[in-house]
């Protein structure tokens, strides 16, 4: 007889999920209610006009997508892109490569500017693909690269693709709630994010927006969406607004009473209070690392503050000491993926996770596991420092 | 300022979700972890496992989907259906038509096969369409339609289904947990199930299984999944088991923990034990219906136990009635889809919400409601009829 299961008590600071808030855990194990309950309705309302305060939008077309962010994603490239469609697809880490993925699967032409990992999206290249190719429908390119811990210059690169008459399509899974980004301000056209990051909510749910601009294209479509479940145009039947809602799918009722949840803490805290707080335990970690010797893998502008990718020190089998981590201090921190795997770490700083004791429990659990495995680190540098940047 | 959402007590007897157990309500609210934390992994061997018991196969490919039902039935579809495949669709109900939409956005040939609301699937019907097109590649139907209530014959039409050396595609959202399902048994080639009806878990989640030889057709696809979120071949990279397990996307991890002990209850239940106890409940609120005078818009052998659809009293507002159940009982009921709007309730008793108090409440609470508003009905004889059927 199989038995229930009981999760270890984890840190996660790692590319998310995040560590959530009680308050949001307990908000996800209030009595489940009928998704076209009167009161659930009411709460939907709530959900979308908090979420339209954390894009910074007032697009009636905002809701969460009930899955996770690969999902969102989806949402975006199958509702905007029809066969033949060209699309520049901006790659500089593993995200940008899913969305060409996206855009070929669903009959586009994928039209690549490519990156260093680790480097941010260079927009005189993303200038030089639209000077190069004519009828471009949309530009796509990650704001926040979870892979790599790089933010991209998004208000830029929007203008750009608005000069070029194109769309964009933007991913911001990681930087939502955790590092400005103004949806409507930048003329985002579609952007699609995740609850698990800086919003601290568990995995499941991905909240997207679509511009009026956006609208019209699904609207002008030729095909039908390649989709049933993420057709937005039948999903708005059911989140649209009013008191009537059409069925659409069953929604995830309770994972959305937790979203709810999270969305009522970002709105206590303040947006902008919430990046500013990203930013500066960014700022603490950085100083203890640095102390210690370990080295950012991104250039100081380019630094996304909730997702630090730093380098293993020379010798050290990097998976063996996130193992031990895990094993002595319950705490979780991110491998490196693609062509950085076995060379950095990622150190998330999300959400509910981004707080001065996590701060000094990883200087503290990094620097003694180090040390114990004889890496060439300076000791007894890093929480001193850090300190000293909280007293500041 | 947003307040914290906190939803009404209700009891749910509609079309689902069901009343979830305190105990999966609890589960779900336990401390968030990593996707690719060992001791979720851990979890998800035993989700699988307990999935093969309650669907009966042994097929490794047998996973949850990290989405509500709509998208299981979208990962069996975009997953064997190629551009230019012809697929039998039956429609009796709502969700066939949903097939056909599935069969149509992925470039498939719907070729249909139509029974009435309320009826169950005719074999002879398949067997005809069968015979009437060559090089049919799938069969797809509802195993048990959730907007009538109505079981059709998996097992005869599965094996219709091989005669012609066609796989078979089996809604069994409502079925699973519910109603007699042998998947291996009957050799049904790719299913698809939500949480939230018989098995009593928040909605969200999409069990799924595909036989060998739907493995073997995914394989020698000719073209790519037109979907990468629910690209089967890329998502067992995650779910296929060993302890080393790829990124694909991140799980909804709290989702997965309520889905767990769902089924840990489902297993200290059996399987038989379930199915008898939906049959049991039915058969008692049935006895109480008729003897209101409430009749069943399915004949006797074909109906759902843990669905049933019955017929609104001649000149009453259906909808007034669910409103004074919701307001006065906090009890939902089910209105009707499509064709049965306004004619027939949907009567859910499923999973958890299935048990003697429900029944006597919905009873009572009918009886109440209807005679209230002047309706036809027999009084004072619903309760007696249903407590002498327990007492038996």
């Amino acid at each position: 007889m199989t038995k229930s299961f009981y999760p270890p008590l984890r840190t996660l600071m790692g590319p998310g999920p995040s560590d959530v808030s009680p308050r949001v855990l307990a908000a996800m194990a209030r009595p489940t209610i009928g998704h076209l309950d009167p009161e659930f309705i009411r709460m939907m309302d709530e959900v979308k006009q908090m979420l339209q305060y954390a894009f910074k939008t007032d697009s009636p077309l905002t809701m969460p997508i009930s899955a996770p962010g690969s999902a969102g994603m989806e949402a975006c490239f199958v509702n905007l892109v029809e066969p033949g469609d060209k699309v520049i697809v901006c790659q500089n880490g593993v995200f940008g490569g899913r969305m060409k993925e996206n855009v070929e699967r669903f009959g586009g032409i994928a039209i690549m500017v490519e990156d260093e990992w680790g480097k941010p999206v260079d927009p005189a290249k993303v200038e030089s693909a639209f000077a190069a190719n004519s009828d471009v429908k949309i530009l796509a390119f990650v704001h926040a690269e979870t892979s790599t811990g790089v933010l991209s210059d998004a208000k830029r690169l929007c203008q750009i693709a608005r000069d070029n008459d194109a769309l964009s399509i933007v991913d911001a899974v990681t930087s939502l709630g955790g590092s400005e980004l103004d949806v409507a301000g930048w003329g985002i056209d579609a952007v699609y994010s995740g609850t698990q990051k800086c919003l601290s909510c568990p995995p499941g749910i991905s909240p997207i927006s679509f511009s009026e601009r956006a609208v019209e294209a699904i609207e002008k479509r030729q095909s039908k969406t390649p989709s049933w479940f993420l057709d937005q145009k039948l999903v708005m039947g059911y989140w649209g607004g009013g008191a009537k809602r059409a069925y659409h799918h069953t929604a995830p009722v309770n994972s959305l009473y937790a979203f709810h949840e999270s969305l009522v803490m970002l709105e206590e805290e303040g947006l902008e209070n919430a990046w500013a707080r990203h930013r500066h335990h960014h700022d603490a970690l950085r100083v203890g690392l640095e102390a210690m010797g370990i080295g950012f893998l991104v250039d100081e502008p380019y630094r996304l503050p909730q997702l630090n990718s730093v380098f293993v020190p020379e010798g050290i089998d990097e998976a063996k000491v996130r193992s031990q981590l895990l094993a002595n201090y319950n705490l979780e921190i991110g491998a490196g993926l693609g062509a950085l795997a076995g060379k950095v770490w990622r150190i998330g700083l999300m959400g509910s996770a981004c707080n001065k004791q996590n701060v000094l429990l990883c200087l503290s659990a990094l620097e003694n596991t180090l040390s114990g495995m004889g890496a060439d680190i300076a000791k007894g540098q890093a929480l001193p420092a850090a300190e000293a940047f909280y007293a500041e």
